[in-house]
């Protein structure tokens, strides 16, 4: 293919967000879409995934991996792109792999042949769900509730942004798991999309409600596992309430990452109080252990016991506002942009 | 033996002290010594012992028991008594016991036969070791960095209150475990003695030392294990310099304790960042463990591998002033007050 010709749209970070993220924080550019050699191939993005990581990756705070340069394509949490030309045996145009960390905010990229991952075939399911539940934030709630979580039977979890790409799940694994769950959401609809839909025993929606009042109420035997998505006033509240050697798997702390001056949990002090442990994790630290996850998964989905959202915004030129959905909460579930049709 | 002369003295609380403990805050009492029944000993305190959790006890905040209630005997973190009546088959007057959840910071109480343990008889160490080192904060260190910290060989551990009572022996243990061990403590002579007589790598003396840019020079390849006993600025500092996967046992946050108004770690989004592990954990929660552990530390006591300081108040009238020094930092060793001679 003659590619002299074609170019290709990618968001690149120009400056780092102070606050909210900004469109004037990326800059959407034209390059030509480059020549792939042997044991690569050339791939159409279709989808590709927003996630609060990315805010983090914006940032120039010590984290979990490099941060974004200045001047480079954003970088995305997963995304999902068919080859439209192939120099790696065994890998045929119209196949769909994954972006893996070679995706981005970007419409077309080459990958080696050694980092593809095909998306099956003839699964019945909808390709999204390949960059949602069976992509990264399925695993990310089922290792963060299980293997951090350790839930017995019968305790009490409650989970924060709890309608959200991750939570949802949680919610879900913790009811699979015979786990009284509180979830924590932030409009009437996504509370009553947790009550009806997905068997959430209580809601609370923190725009409305005082949180610690609330959880108060919901929680008469105390919290055993609160899965921190937020930070902030939200895990104060928490905090306040668990009982002893519970456990809180963080996940994330959106609430900060807005301004990384906020400081940490007032009721830090509950940590040697309640012998609670609290320990970070990320998906990425799984890997070999995402096939088990994945078989899990795919029959509590096949058997109705796991249900999922996909909020899909079309056009790439959508993502930097597409992104701030997730920290007001607009979104309205596992938010993806979609970059080019599905073949 | 006819009681009904004999008066003894104890401290009740008065009030709950707001920031440091003043004497006024508690009431030396005199009782009469009470009469004790079948199954009972009548005990003379011979050392109690004051620790930071004292001032836990007096504080009302939800906590890992219940606060010392106004009007009650202030509670010790342990204690050593002599057996001075008995109606227990197979206890003896003049036998040592430990005081438990029963002594307090008082010269006399009764025990039931159930909760008596006795103190071995010629072991060849002083019988302060039984309420320090052998007592509780021995296997306080051993447990705590053992078990939560989970150390391997080659780690770096960083101790806070490193001279303290436990913090000293959690230098030790690390050492023995092949660790490379940072003590802060509070003054050159408690610095000296960590480094010439324990073997601590490298000592900073907080008073007089930025903690964040001593830790960056002393840890070049970052911390694995941060044992905190002290929270605040040191905990902060800690967090900054954490490695992927560390753990942070959380056995004390002394510098809260007199202002729990203050806030948590301004760098708690580390524990997401560093996929961290920060657990709380007390002692207590170790007692079906507590023979191996004496064993181990006796072993290494007896192998001059363990050291340990005792620092002697003497007078039951002292002990709201004594308490203090363990916020000050001017107690040096493990804080006891003797109430009566040994026999």
């Amino acid at each position: 293919m003659d590619n002299t010709n074609r170019s290709f749209k990618s968001w690149r970070l120009k400056q780092r967000p102070s606050g909210e993220i900004e469109t004037t924080d990326l800059e959407l550019v034209d390059d030509i879409i480059p020549e792939i050699n042997d044991n690569e191939v050339l791939v159409r993005t279709i989808y590709f995934s927003l996630d609060p990581t990315n805010r983090i990756w914006m940032s120039d705070v010590d984290q979990y991996m490099e941060p974004v340069e200045i001047g480079d394509i954003m970088r995305a949490g997963g995304s999902l792109a068919v080859v439209e030309e192939s120099k790696v045996e065994g890998v045929s145009i119209g196949e769909i792999v994954q972006g893996g960390m070679h995706g981005g905010w970007q419409e077309y990229f080459v990958m080696p042949a050694s980092d593809i991952i095909k998306i099956p075939k003839d699964t019945g399911l909808p390709l999204t769900a390949f960059i949602s539940v069976l992509g990264f934030t399925g695993p990310t709630a089922y290792f963060g509730f299980l293997d951090i979580g350790k839930p017995k039977e019968g305790e009490t979890v409650v989970v924060s942004a709890a309608a959200g790409a991750v939570g949802s799940i949680v919610c879900q694994i913790a009811k699979i798991k015979g786990c009284k769950v509180v979830g924590i959401a932030g409009s009437d609809e996504k509370c009553k999309w947790l009550k009806d839909d997905l068997g959430v025993d209580h809601v609370i929606n923190y725009k409305k409600e005082n949180i610690l009042e609330s959880l108060k109420k919901s929680c008469p035997d105390g919290i055993d596992i609160y899965f921190d998505n937020v930070g902030g006033e939200t895990l104060d509240a928490a905090l306040t309430l668990m009982n002893k050697f519970g456990r809180i798997p963080v996940c994330g702390l959106i609430s900060m990452y807005n301004d990384w001056s906020s400081t940490g949990p007032k009721m830090y002090r509950n940590i040697l109080m309640k012998t609670l442990t609290v320990t970070g994790f990320l998906v990425s630290d799984y890997a070999e252990q995402f096939g088990e996850c994945l078989e899990s998964l795919g029959k509590w989905i096949a058997e109705g016991k796991i249900k999922y959202k996909v909020d899909v915004v079309d056009g790439i030129e959508n993502a930097p506002t597409a992104v701030n959905k997730l920290f007001s909460g607009e979104n309205n579930g596992k938010l993806i942009i979609q970059t080019s049709k599905e073949p």
